[in-house]
């Protein structure tokens, strides 16, 4: 295993309904001296997804009843309501509060939404880059969501493309040779929270770059790889 | 935001009871060129903590009885029974299968417990390397956990010292000066999963360097901050 660089990209402007991520992306990276290479792996969180692709609403912040409506249509379950609180099963499968739906770091009066398909959104951004720049990159989509047990929030993938979602284990070994008990990584999850650490909430960084994964984990994989079937989930 | 490097360490000896575990993450960084720097934070395996600590026993790995009735000796409460594997409470709160008890890489006919409490084996390693190098670090305990909703498993915090377990952002705004809805970040176990990713399950390299993180969040803290009360968990 070699090291890891996490590279946050600053200056990505302000983004809107068509914008073409990928060349913001690009830019931002020759900009600050750190153009992008084969093997980089892109993450990109959600709220810039969504706005490129219009997946933004108008909601008055302050009408509760529109914003469990507005949840509830994003939602193909509720699984748990405390006050105005819903943990939902999204109609991508996710477990999360509110369906995704978020009303920081966007214009006063407007809501972003999960984008449609988080790995389409994925490859739409690593195809831009291989056009922009002839560069062969994984893309990570991320999103912070909360988790039973533990307290925080975390960041995690809603969409890959050209990266491995999960890391199969099975049928490994381990120093001594006997086969592994811990047999399938979510390492798009950790290759979204990794890059949290450089982002900040507040500073409002929307990209980062992963630099140094194992070549091995770059082929095609999906999100719902990391998707638990709820008949397979001991706790929903 | 800064760039952040992760360094794996390689050249950790195996570790057995009553080993000084700071010598070895010290002499290792040392003799691979990355000698540890004031700011670093530091990520150990649970594995060999608990071998340094001898939180080890002996175990026949086909009794299945005997496997059983250590798991429930390491928890409080079991939370889901679903053939042979068990999801519990452990004693220090934390959720997860079998209690942290694991067979892997530790030799045959053996298995690893958790560490007794994992923020006094961080700060033992801590103060230990300012002792052997006059560095000051933060240091995080990992360990491989599954979760709820989301397939795989990742590595989280178990112990804490000098590091924060939780960044709290509660008053703090986004770059359109509202409150943020996102408040608390568990950058702990973000720190844990992204270590995760320069070690490797196989590969068996016990501890890595992330070098580059806010300043801001090297203090005292507790991974108790990361244990959410099962009075305030809606999903167990």
């Amino acid at each position: 295993m070699n090291s890891l660089t996490l590279v946050p990209l600053h200056g990505i402007p302000e983004v809107g309904t068509g914008d073409v991520l990928a060349s913001f992306i690009a830019d931002a990276a020759d900009e600050q001296g750190t153009p992008l290479q084969h093997g980089d792996c892109v993450v990109v969180t959600q709220k810039i997804v969504s706005k490129a692709e219009g997946r933004v609403v108008q909601i008055d912040p302050e009408d509760r009843e529109a914003r469990r409506r507005l949840v509830e249509s994003e939602s193909v379950r509720v699984l748990r309501r405390r006050g105005d609180s819903l943990i939902v099963e999204t109609k991508h499968g996710f477990v999360c509060a509110a369906a995704g739906v978020d009303i920081s770091n966007i214009a006063e009066g407007w809501a972003a939404l999960l984008p449609v398909d988080g790995d389409k959104s994925a490859k739409r951004i690593r195809d831009g880059l291989r056009a922009a720049r002839a560069v062969e990159v994984g893309v990570v989509i991320s999103d912070t969501f909360g988790r039973a047990w533990r307290r925080g929030q975390t960041d995690v993938a809603i969409g890959v493309s050209g990266i491995a979602a999960m890391l199969d284990l099975r049928g490994s070994t381990d120093t001594q040779g006997r086969e592994l008990v811990v047999t399938e990584i979510a390492v798009a999850d950790e290759i979204a929270g990794a890059a949290e650490l450089v982002m900040g909430k507040s500073a409002g960084v929307p990209v980062a770059v992963v630099r140094g994964l194992d070549p091995a984990w770059f082929h095609e994989s999906s999100v719902r790889e990391l998707i638990r079937a709820p008949a397979d989930d001991m706790f929903r």
